[in-house]
């Protein structure tokens, strides 16, 4: 088992368990962008969004939703991120499926990334690839 | 209604649609931070992740899901993030819950936030009021 986050799960490695249930675990990420940043898991290894059922999928965003309340209510915290990276080139680093949830502060400062806007056709030309209907 | 994307469901508003089900619909954002960028909401009007029910929220990441999978196989991107911001302090600017599906290049140079370290005792101090086990 090299997975650090399948480690987690089977208690060989230790962490700070915010929440537990049969399908999910959710435990403080040890480097935190805010102070009770959380990590949300499935117990069985999926790399990512690819991997994971439909159905296991609800299982981990139950989880999410139960952090999220927990992070308002027990924190103080009046909103919160919920972040996923899919792949390396999105800058997942454990290749073990997890959501972030992440507090947030009128003083973190954070920024969004830089939106852009579509020139002319290019929302059209980007649609024709990419549509699913 | 002012809600707007409740208008881009009733389709008052246009939008350019990926995809659409009976509970969910995937249009592109037209302020993309990479080509593509993708939002997925739920039909129904929910503010945000207190207020969707966990069987709605489960129909929406299985729309992520799909979304995610035409990113890849669609555009040839070979990862991407999925975010959803819960409150204006998370950057939430439309109060309609909604995840963002952002295709990620090698060139687009986007900073993951800073990342901090616990103090002695902090995680733990952290733990006893966040934790719902």
């Amino acid at each position: 088992m090299d997975c650090i986050f399948c480690k987690i799960v089977a208690g060989v490695v230790p962490s700070y368990k915010v929440y537990e249930d049969e399908s999910t675990l959710a435990f403080l990420d040890i480097a935190p962008v805010n102070s009770g940043h959380t990590l949300v898991i499935p117990k069985k290894h999926f790399a990512d969004l690819e991997e994971i059922s439909g159905e296991e999928l609800c299982k981990v965003m139950k989880t999410v939703k139960k952090v999220g309340k927990a992070v308002k209510n027990n924190l103080g915290i009046v909103g919160y991120n919920v972040v996923s990276n899919n792949d390396p080139i999105a800058g997942q680093i454990v290749p073990h499926l997890h959501f972030h949830v992440v507090p947030r502060t009128e003083k973190d400062d954070f920024k969004a990334w830089p939106q852009g806007e579509y020139g002319e056709g290019e929302a059209e030309e980007i649609l024709k690839k990419l549509s699913i209907i």
